[in-house]
């Protein structure tokens, strides 16, 4: 019934800007729909409309993509988090195609399927096992016959590489994401590197997303460009970040940081951190350019709004919103109303109002080197005693810091 | 088809704990549907399934009211803001009541009818013609049949007794809540004073909403509570903050905080914050806790479930919430299990991630007194000349700060 | 062989402006002559040459007044304070006299005497012992001929009273200042109540000193002031505050924040902080303005070069200080050329470097509440148990800050 | 008179730790002796008490070495900071080295003479005309017989060479201390290769002193550290960092940062960060370990104190210092004697008492990239017209930050 839309690569290829949406268990947590800890989707069934109702701020907000929402949604993980199997992952994960696939039909939107990390990769199990749970949810999304199809949040080059491979057999374009900073994936391979190996396994776009605020996340995909120019590849360029400032993260990312996940509030970027970002990324080459983790409708439209000029569109949200902050041009309060300009908002340092709190704490992590993060990361350490050590070495940790 | 539900002042008068929700205008404002200047709620009519979902977050968060969605809905204001009335005001308050309503229903919450101060006012219109605005308004509550009726949003506690006259004569409860710091009103009537006249007037439910933070209105509504019990009087309290920290406030709230209204990110109470202010209203014997400008649904569950001992009911949004950080019980990472403790989140002193912005702000305003403050609102400086004067004088605020 | 110069009140009276010296037990500790905790002024008799440099460095800045060292030196206060009694509190503050002459001699300052609230006092003694200490002191100051005497430090106006009425009887010009708040001295009394009580005690000149930051020292001689005036009475006013930003202290100053004594430097004025400071005094009426804890010689001298155009002179130490920046204006690099302005200085928000401390801190103490505050401060607790439940108690307290 | 005393190479060729001064410049500025901008030590002549009794106290807080005060000394220094050469270089320097020999027999110190980078340098001059300048300072050294030389401050390894080589011809040890941060010279020359330019030019011990604060300055050492050792040669290291925290420099220092040299008051080092640098720069195998500008007496103590047990010496103004807060054990309020503790001290947070100014700041220049920085430093921008144009790049600088 919708028209037939440009497909991803056609509109990379075109020189188009792509505006991707925002991270849903974030912002579905918010709404009550996502338990953080699990951060299993399985409210594509149990609360659709909550669902719907988020796909279509997105799109409002200017988004060209719509991400079913199947993150962690593989069998293993659902099972992992503890989430009791009444309903499958391939429930879930239909339920998101087709939640997505009726909103993007609203619109100028495409539809991806993604899949993530596994816990499998991380205790170690074979290339053979890792690889037929990325078949298994690639089976829905042939079935449902999404646009493309995104690997995205991986710590492993090695795993996204498996995961890009799985998804080149459907013939469908294939984006590669790595939730990585400009220190490289967890066994340190660095950004360039991991970039011209994902793009050797078969990826037409590849990037970084979640783990990073925007600039790291930028300067991150920057890097992965210059890789693949140095070896003579091609390759398009995405980018998803955290809608965090993360200055302070290490090179295992937000999750680290002692505010993860409950206290992240100060961190939240603005809308116009977020067009500072749009241009930065722009700039950068990246053509590709949404939000992960934090993101909220209005730092999409923020985003699209930046790129309105380029683009010669402007989205369907921005009737509700004056750029630069011209809604106030009528405001009761002369200093509000002049408050209702570029240079002003451009500018702002915006206070926490939090004076018994810093401006930046310390990431945890429990004698971690990039070597072994893979190790520990499946460590299990669930009984009581082992808990009161961490607990006070984490102390310990803190005061030193 | 709803059953017999209690209402408003039998709760109360039964010493129960009333939840209530945030606010809307904000809240859509980050969704999309709302415009930040006019703040207008159109969106009933245009996106009611925008408005509907919201209502159901805070529903599923623990609300017991529902307030349908009509700030800043009276012809006057609609007018004034820059609506083209094409949508009328009585349209506005009719979905709004129908859509609150309809999601009331599905719980256990009242619909509740509001009324705020009008531009009329501000303009030194007589008391009848403000009384007309707001009959205007109560008649679409009476034919909708609201469960309650609220004045709230004064800066003028004598607005707010014509609101309550007005509101008194539909036979329904009342409540009044005025936008007050500990300061008083704008003509500097203290707290107290303005309950007295406030419960005289009629009102069963007397308190504060918007402008200062949780803390900030929690005193405020103390020493209203401290007037009335001092005049021998009897009330049930109310409070409705905003969920962002302003202690650097003036007396006019955060409308005149340089981050207004696009910048307030790094301020978001954490759902920790709502904890520790969800008791401390408890504790002041305030029994109707709700929200106001920046409160998501996950600030409204903390309200609910901190107070949960109390009430011995947990909302039904907690599925999705392990209280206390329990959801990263089975974290992979030590160090984020050790995080899965009440202790941990009481105590985080969270960091805002910009080092190069300061902790507090100064309130900004044009040579603003208490007492011509009124005065100074509705003065029209819109002609270039006199904004670049303003800006001017903004840049020598600052500087001198 | 000095001229004989103008005694402070004639100073005073003719409205001139007097400038007072800055702290010597904080300045000395940092020069490796006093011992923080103990606090004693020893070093007059041991290190006389350290104590002549200090003197000489805040005559050179413009003091108008050389105190002598004498604080903390009554035989009372010594022996409590732990010093081996090889050397009397009267070689100490004789010592003390000489070296304060000396060096007043070769400029245009005075010597002024000084008694402190005594250890005697909080543990109850009459008024009789407590008038002996001060008593032994003053013969000290007689012999040595001083030119007026300082009542200060005093955290109750009664004591106060006590040595104002002792200082009285010598004949000489008698200041009093409290080391209180705008909250008033730990009984509760009021400023304005203290500075009547003062004056009728027999004081010329009431004031504050150490204990808070400037602002709101100033803010409480502008209280005593308002009491003094009100109650028909005269008095000159001074003022001597830290060199500390302190908003964050409770009624009892800086002794009870977490960082005193001896991480305070985050918190030391800039010499554009202190040219504030003496233009606020100024205004308020103050005419003898000086320092305490944490006044470097360079504070002094700003204090003396802002009020320079009021009193015609100019310190001896600005020709090594260009005002205003104005040193900067042939330095190499053009953007610290830039800095030679006074626009720039007096605008400047200095950044701590240190992104992971707060702004703010939450002071300590004890469950202590104005009322008992005088009980608590003689009571012993040092036994290893009693100090672990300190220990535990402060934990708490800063967790639940 | 003074006993025969070990040599600095001696002592370092022993593995002893050798404590350093600080730095006379900025300390002697606050005490009124030194005026900001030019710097110049005029005061060696005109107020030998005040140089006299600095050094004192740097010996008494455990210095080994005094620094004859020369600093910018050199003749075309005096006559471009646009001092009157009614005071010679050669007096400077003679009366200098008298009150350095002067205190260092006052105890177990040593006397150091020391050159500077030069402004010949910088406006290209020849090696020739550089030498000649250092010769002519060497003069006065040899005449005096300091115990060994220091060619220090210098941000161009190339002028460092060549003023080891003038001094090497003295047949005195050599040290050879660089302004620079771990991103190395101002041609970007690493630290690794400056330092084994400088072994090879003849230094006996290399480091890094002033621009940048302890950790950065270790961190410099410790890669000049692993260039000599990969290059198979032998030295000694040395550090004299800044006392002020600068984590936000860029590769120029401290002089870049808005607060430079008037408003650095927030970042000045506690005793407690002293004594972290201390023991960090020890672990880092530097032996002679001092401060530069900043530092205040206090803050070389806490150094001596720290290093005390693998010295076996506690500093003579120990005797009035409580290692770790010992001093406040007799503290009348429990709470505060409760701080008389390492751990207390060592994990404070101190707060800055400034909730408006910001954690960090963004260094300032002009355009200036590494490979240029030279040129820029000599252009003279002296003009109105172009003072207005960098105050305005300034403000947009300040803007886009």
């Amino acid at each position: 019934m919708a028209p037939v839309k440009k497909g991803i690569l056609e509109r990379l290829n075109a020189g188009e800007v792509v505006i991707g949406d925002g991270g849903f268990v974030f912002a579905l947590e918010k709404r009550g729909y996502v338990k953080a800890g699990p951060w299993t989707p399985e409210a594509t069934v149990t609360h659709p409309e909550a669902v719907r109702q988020l796909h279509r701020e997105f799109l409002r907000a200017g988004s060209n993509v719509m991400q079913a929402f199947t993150f962690y949604a593989s069998d293993d993980k659902l099972e992992n988090r503890g989430q009791v199997l009444r309903i499958t992952g391939a429930q879930v994960n239909e339920a998101a195609c087709d939640l997505a696939r009726e909103v993007a039909n609203e619109g100028d939107a495409l539809v991806a399927g993604g899949v993530s990390q596994t816990p499998s990769y991380l205790s170690c199990k074979s290339e053979t096992e890792v690889k037929a749970i990325f078949k298994k949810q690639l089976e829905v999304f042939m079935k449902k016959d999404v646009d493309f199809l995104i690997a995205e949040y991986f710590e492993h080059v090695e795993e996204a590489e498996w995961a890009v491979q799985v998804l080149k057999t459907s013939g469908k374009p294939v984006a590669a994401s790595l939730c990585i900073g400009p220190e490289g994936d967890m066994h340190g391979v660095s950004p360039g590197e991991c970039a011209v190996r994902l793009v050797k396994a078969g990826a037409q776009i590849v990037g970084v997303n979640c783990h990073f605020d925007p600039m790291t996340c930028v300067k991150a995909v920057k890097m992965m460009k210059e890789g693949v120019e140095k070896a003579k590849l091609k390759a398009h360029y995405m980018v998803q970040p955290l809608a965090f400032h993360t200055p302070d993260c290490n090179c295992q990312g937000f999750i680290d940081l002692p505010e993860f996940p409950f206290a992240l509030e100060p961190r939240i970027l603005t809308r116009w951190d977020m067009q500072k970002y749009a241009r930065e990324a722009y700039q950068a080459g990246i053509r590709f350019i949404g939000g992960c983790c934090g993101f909220e409708p209005y730092h999409i439209r923020a985003v699209a709004e930046e790129l309105s000029p380029e683009r010669g569109i402007i989205p369907p949200g921005s009737e509700k919103h004056g750029m630069w902050g011209s809604g106030l041009e009528m405001h009761t309060k002369p200093w509000v109303r002049a408050r209702s300009h570029r240079e002003y908002w451009e500018n702002i340092m915006p206070a926490s109002g939090r004076p018994k709190c810093p401006s930046l704490s310390t990431p945890e992590s429990w004698g971690v080197t990039k070597g072994h993060a893979d190790l520990l990361q499946h460590k299990e350490a669930t009984s009581t005693q082992e808990m009161k050590h961490v607990l006070e070495m984490q102390k310990k940790a803190k005061s030193s810091a």
